[in-house]
């Protein structure tokens, strides 16, 4: 099966034609209809298929009780009206690049495993990265089962209902110790490759990412009949704190966003007595996100002293940096410049996303490969990459796989 | 009864005591409590109680059918944790009034009446003067019947629920033709009467109002992996237009306020596709008003072109200036001023808030009376008037009840 015909089998899934995006959230119909084409995948080449305890599934060449193995794969799940490349262009280009290793009549000295983690974009139970956080136990079973959807319907009650036990669920060292290497393909979610001309770059880390609460409290009062002096408006300092914010991560060559507010009494004829912004921001290393909310949080202060209103800040969490193994980075690298033109080096970009790779690399050396989205647009139906580039990518991972299974 | 007691007995109803405030909203438990409060103020006294076909209340001395009435009164309800006086502090002082011309010996040449407005607030149903709305017929009962709370109760259940058939509900032209001028006292909403030290003032005028949507659209995207310079985040052109807003209003001698907000998707690692403000301003003209929207608009468009953002603007509602009758103004001020210090004239002053006098000035000579708040906030608990300065509001009301009933 190629990789176009893969690639249409899994594009009817989970679309919404009202928004063109994808609402493919854990443990739905649309997740099990994808998880179903994974199954026929494996099985369809003859790949011993699995789910281990906490739902990612898994198809093996090879032993998948022989130790050093190599594994590929991403996730099938969307963020609500997500695109329909973040998560399945992995997926799709790991079976892809495991027949190209079989038609180059490859001998594998490792076992090699393609793997769909589950719930990695946390749509509906409000946590990313799920699958791969238990497995390397970095979330326990009780903080799972208390996990709960905008329904109510808990993630227990959400396995359960797509077949899957949910107390078997938790940490799976065994499993991640028979692994020698994970590799994950993954859209690029912006467009430093599409600058740099390239159509496959390497991960070199994840950047630290924080979320920080601004909550700027003035006074309710009588929008029509309060003069400008005598106010206490929290949205004037709010304004000029998302202003500031902008400033900072310019300065400092990083990201920060205000996308998400909540107002009290939220009338149209009340000057508000609360206003809550959310801060999201990251930079390549520690000491520039410092530098940035740092930055924005001393000059919220003062344009809240400026307008008598009280603001307090709380981080609400924080994620540092995550530097991918450099041994297998630079393997990377290294097999895609031997295939490429001698001339030029492949790009070795950082990221401000979470991945599963990310998760896991604190548990076995991780890699990830970007494939090049010109619109540099991602969570949205907008993000979009050339088949051409696809299938570039598709041929990187099996460079890369052939380099690793063949050692 | 005096001010004091008839105060005290008001002041426990419908108060929370989480906010301090107070949540008397129509046609509630606590809005019954005021009007059976009104009934038994009404009947201790010997007036002739009625409620009219649009729920209002009215006490009167002398025959409600003769011609020529003078009325005068406020409201009970009010705002979500609204203050205590917004509304009953005209209720009482018009009790106490009638109190003091009785006391001293007047002789009364037309009809006088206490009235209790229903629904002046809106906090319920989300439209202000209800009451007055009706009988004045600028509110049909088909309209008034569409109207509906955040419970999804329609006016007419919530009506028939306390006893008041909804079907009975319209204009009521006969009624307001018999009023030959209604005086309503009101607390001040601003401090004007506080910088200028005074305790009393005569209203000039309701500056005219209106309310803007502004929907800045830009495109959704990741935040942590979107560069700056890639992003149409529309939460910067709000923020913009939030502080251009300021600056308008303070140039123009106006009030300018967002104050209410909604975002779409609302996710913190979300840039927005959307984001909504709605604009409330006024000012003491048709012009300056004109002035300060227009200079809004066009920076707002300023800034929403240079985020590539679009941006529409949409007048939600427009409220034009309402003069009170000039003659009845001037005769206020006079009376007011023959008691006074002959050498201090009665401040004449604007208002930013809508009321039942001014829905009612199309119809029938209003006049307003404002009576000193040392915060200058309204619509809280923060809203305050000295026990000193009501007394002396009630008698600078009963001077001028005095004034026109004895004309």
């Amino acid at each position: 099966m190629t990789f176009h015909s893969m690639w249409a089998e899994l594009l009817p899934i989970g679309r919404s034609s009202a928004s063109g995006g994808y609402r493919r959230f854990a443990w739905t119909s649309a997740d099990t209809e994808c998880r179903a084409w994974f199954e026929e995948q494996a099985r369809g080449r003859g790949l011993a298929y699995e789910v281990d305890r906490n739902g990612n599934q898994w198809a093996w060449l090879g032993d998948p009780a022989a130790s050093d193995a190599v594994v590929t794969g991403s996730h099938l799940d969307s963020v609500p009206d997500g695109g329909a490349f973040d998560g399945p262009l992995g997926v799709v280009s790991s079976f892809a690049a495991l027949d190209e290793l079989r038609a180059r009549g490859v001998e594998f000295r490792r076992p090699l495993a393609v793997v769909n983690f589950g719930d990695e974009e946390g749509a509906r139970f409000g946590l990313a990265c799920v699958g791969s956080r238990l497995a390397a136990g970095q979330l326990t079973r009780e903080q799972a089962h208390r996990l709960t959807d905008g329904d109510g319907v808990t993630l227990p009650q959400a396995m359960e209902a797509a077949g899957h036990d949910p107390d078997a669920i938790g940490p799976d060292p065994e499993r991640l110790g028979r692994i020698g290497a994970f590799v994950e393909l993954h859209i690029e979610q912006g467009r430093a490759l599409d600058l740099s001309g390239d159509r496959v770059g390497v991960a070199s880390a994840i950047w630290p990412h924080g979320r920080w609460r601004f909550d700027f409290r003035g006074e309710a009062n009588h929008a029509g009949t309060t003069r400008l002096v005598d106010r206490r408006d929290p949205m004037l300092s709010y304004a000029e704190t998302v202003l500031a914010a902008r400033r900072e991560a310019a300065l400092a060559g990083a990201v920060a966003t205000f996308g998400k507010v909540a107002v009290e009494p939220n009338g149209v004829n009340a000057i508000p007595s609360l206003v809550r912004g959310w801060l999201d921001s990251r930079a390549a290393d520690q000491e520039s996100l410092d530098t940035v909310v740092s930055g924005i949080e001393k000059a919220a202060r003062e344009y809240a002293d400026a307008h008598g209103v009280d603001l307090d800040v709380v981080r609400e969490s924080f994620t540092p940096v995550v530097e991918f193994d450099h041994v297998l980075r630079d393997e990377l690298a290294r097999i895609l410049g031997r295939h490429g033109d001698p001339g030029l080096t492949v790009p070795v970009l950082g990221t401000g996303a979470g991945h599963d790779a990310g998760i896991l690399s604190g548990s076995i050396p991780t890699a990830m490969l970007f494939v090049r989205n010109p619109t540099g647009v991602s969570h949205s139906p907008a993000e979009q990459a050339a088949e051409d580039d696809c299938l570039a990518g598709a041929a990187a991972l099996a460079d890369v796989l052939e380099g690793l299974v063949c050692r």
